[in-house]
């Protein structure tokens, strides 16, 4: 949600000329990522006229939790992804090819910009769209070589909300140590092992989705990207678009047209669909423990907005209680 | 330096349908300004297109310190200077003529982008274009029909600095307590009475100067902008501009470019050159006042970078020494 370091324009201009794309005529810095330093750049454009209407990119600078040597896998996704019709953006390479470089020791991509902005109050047509965009770089994804071991899987759960510990979590809410005890039991003994897997997105809110109408125009920040359950991303997604942002309610009309948009490109198997209930019961662990983890370590007077991880408890609850019901 | 309102692109959306700019293609939360919001806003531009060539604007949000009885005037500056020809951005009026709406209770503004990017060491090219373009809005500005008084003046700054108090002031440098009073007790006993004046910017550090190349291409920000002496506002632009971004040294070649500059549009009287030197003390002891008030009251942790008071200490130094010297 911020710029973390200062690029003036020297440093930009003398960046933008490694790439084939014109020269700088603006940049601003975007308030977008909390790992990274975004910019949105305009250039005249590869034909070199320096006006108002050249093209545009997004510079990502990795400041902070991105390891430098997954980059390849990151910016080759993106690649892979968009060469094969998905709507992600490409990475630009530079004159000599390479995905990313140096600045000041840190490394930065130039990213293709897509038009779209990210919904609130999602609409049944447009959570349609998102479930098949969804379902269409799950197929993509399918031929791409690279592979990423899933971090935030049931034991990076665990680790975290240990590390946090039960006297931190409990100052969150009283109940929270053995709502996660629990739940980590039960989902320790239960976890499906053997569903259809790829490298999925595993973070696709609302904010990750650029629409124009009903229409995906983009899905963005690919940065949690890991190989896991194809129906795992799907719960993922549910749980992030299927509950109002005011007061939590789930809404059935937007889980329905999700689902029915997934499954008019990737229909699940019958074990993909009994999975589901207890894959989003973990999709809820998943962010409980993360967002525990940021309440707890984010300063309260940080301009980052903390999001409370209580919100994905009543989640949890939800998923619990309706079991298959939810995904009929 | 940040987004400090969500506004989803529903919200967007119904706002700009008020414009007659066409409809909602993008829009970026941008890093820019520390009392406001703002948004890089694209649309398909008002022939109705829906796609990513439209037309920029930037949507201000303000949240903080503006007196929205002042956005008239703030606005209104805009678009007079605009109209007389100076790179500054015109105010987008809706649909109804109105230069600013409410937005969830907050005024937020259309304005025009502009393209250009801020440069972090100028070339003496550039400081001579950036003294014409000053030039250029005060000569534009004296026929502007508001009026605004001057809260940042010597009274201003006596003010900060008493609620500030000593011993915090002493906090950032033992000697600065000192080092004010003596120098607020020499601009209260020769502070100049009779120069010409007019509404002028007093903010042009180089962050608020759009440039292509030697061009300049836009002046932004002009929330702090009041009726003083012209002479002032070239002293803080010469404070701001003059002084090296890493270690603070005194650049000769860029200070006598941008007095060029200004005078190759709006030759200074006898009595406004003479009196530049004070002037030039004053503007130090703006940014020292401003800037200890932030130091002192900015959470250290947060995402908005402080800015050292010293270094204005450093120019003042620099102008009591020098005196006329540093503008001949």
């Amino acid at each position: 949600m911020a710029v973390y370091t200062h690029l003036g324009a020297e440093d930009l201009s003398c960046l933008i000329d490694h790439y084939d794309v014109g020269e700088l005529v603006s940049a601003k810095g975007i308030a977008e990522g909390v790992s990274n330093s975004n910019w949105l750049i305009e250039t005249g454009g590869a034909d070199g006229r320096k006006d108002a209407s050249g093209a545009r990119f997004i510079l990502t600078m990795y400041e902070r939790r991105i390891d430098v040597g997954e980059l390849p896998f990151f910016l080759g996704l993106l690649d892979h992804l968009a060469e094969n019709g998905c709507p992600v953006p490409r990475t630009i390479h530079d004159k000599q090819g390479a995905s990313h470089r140096l600045v000041d020791g840190k490394s930065v991509a130039l990213i293709e910009y897509l038009p779209g902005v990210s919904v609130d109050h999602p609409t049944p047509d447009q959570a349609f769209s998102v479930g098949k965009a969804l379902a269409q770089i799950h197929l993509a994804a399918r031929n791409f070589n690279g592979t990423r071991a899933q971090s935030l899987g049931l034991a990076g759960w665990q680790n975290i909300l240990s590390d946090c510990g039960d006297a931190a979590l409990a100052s969150i809410d009283p109940a929270l140590p053995q709502i996660c005890a629990d739940e980590l039991s039960f989902l320790t003994a239960n976890w499906p092992q053997d569903l259809p897997k790829g490298v999925v997105h595993c973070d696709l809110f609302p904010d990750n989705v650029l629409m124009l109408g009903n229409q995906v125009t983009g899905l963005i920040d690919f940065y949690f990207a890991a190989n896991d359950f194809f129906a795992y991303d799907l719960a993922v997604t549910h749980a992030a678009w299927c509950f109002e942002r005011s007061n939590g309610d789930f809404r059935a009309d937007i889980a329905s047209a999700l689902m029915r948009g997934y499954q008019a490109v990737r229909p699940l198997s019958a074990s993909e669909h009994a999975a589901l209930p207890i894959l989003a019961r973990g999709a809820s662990m998943r962010f409980i423990s993360s967002r525990a983890d940021d309440w707890l370590n984010t300063p309260k007077d940080a301009l980052v907005a903390r999001k409370d991880p209580m919100d994905f408890v009543n989640r949890l609850n939800f998923y619990t209680k309706m079991g298959g019901d939810t995904f009929a």
